[in-house]
């Protein structure tokens, strides 16, 4: 029924994470009936990122220069540097505005399973930008699962012998979590991680 | 932290049925990740819907060419019209391929409490449709909800005098529906449509 363009563009959304083909077929028909306001915008937006698109050389995030807006940022902690997975986390991280310094992207986790390797992730640039000095801190936010923390560990021994200080993100329980909902193994976390109220 | 051309990419997808922030910054992030793959094919597919988008001047359709695909097409039986509210519901009939003759779009539905009246739809177009004659039977195709059914009501009367038969579809149980789980309202019309068995 649709024209050869609307089922192509239908097909093109379709492929983007949350929306389905009958979402994508809603969304469609909502970029047609708004031309102006929804098509034009979202077309010249798109444009705009397709064109600057570049990957960071320094901490391997996505943005629309390189170096990226956070390396660029003059206001940005020189001394800290974050460790994430992907660049998703980055961005997770960087919305709370709660870590002042500068990020790594790894571009994964090791992982047996997958046969993913030291070498296949950014660990060696991280250990080049470590050895080039300058920074005290290393937070690694790994994901809490088997391969973040797997990864978290040897990433710890890699840079053991470096003057920094390493740390981890907490676990324990999420904000608003009720115990009676939480896993056995984020209660235990939070067990183990226990504090003195003070 | 996003960079401007970023944040209104954002933006733009976050207004798109389906899509909220948080989905929209995922497709972002998807799309920046596969420039080529998804972010290209995706900008090219809609440029071209952008550039040929066009509301059919006869049905309401909204295509890629007025006349619309369907409108176009020599294989539909010009001697039947189904009438739709919008245009979703157009493109939600016609995947059903079941109805092999044109459509006319509302373009909404009579409401007294959003102050929708007959002149407000392309109620005016329908009659000339079919003043202008080759149409045996009209469907009407309204939503089941009280504004549809008002609607369709008084297509049923403005066309009564055309030698046309009209029809609308049936109400009933939906394929799949569990008395159990059906309001009344649907209850009521499956009994009082009640049909003999063969």
């Amino acid at each position: 029924m649709a024209s050869p363009e609307i089922e192509a563009l239908s097909q093109a959304l379709a492929r983007l994470p949350g929306l389905g083909p009958r979402s994508a077929r809603r969304a469609v028909l909502h970029l047609m009936k708004r031309r102006e306001t929804t098509l034009v915008p979202l077309l010249a937006a798109m444009q705009q990122v397709a064109e600057k698109l570049s990957t960071c050389a320094t901490c391997g995030n996505v943005d629309t220069s390189d170096p990226c807006s956070i390396c660029r940022d003059p206001r940005r902690d020189d001394k800290s540097l974050c460790v994430v997975e992907e660049v998703a986390d980055l961005w997770a991280l960087d919305r709370s505005r709660l870590f002042p310094g500068r990020y790594h992207v790894l571009g994964g986790r090791l992982s047996a399973l997958d046969g993913v390797r030291p070498e296949d992730l950014t660990i060696d640039q991280l250990v080049r930008r470590i050895s080039a000095g300058g920074i005290d801190e290393v937070v690694l936010a790994m994901n809490a699962t088997l391969e973040g923390q797997t990864t978290a560990h040897y990433l710890a021994e890699r840079l053991e012998n470096f003057p920094i200080r390493i740390s981890q993100l907490a676990h324990g329980l999420p904000v608003g979590g009720e115990l009676d909902y939480l896993d056995e193994g984020t209660l235990a976390q939070a067990l183990r991680a226990r504090r003195p109220v003070t």
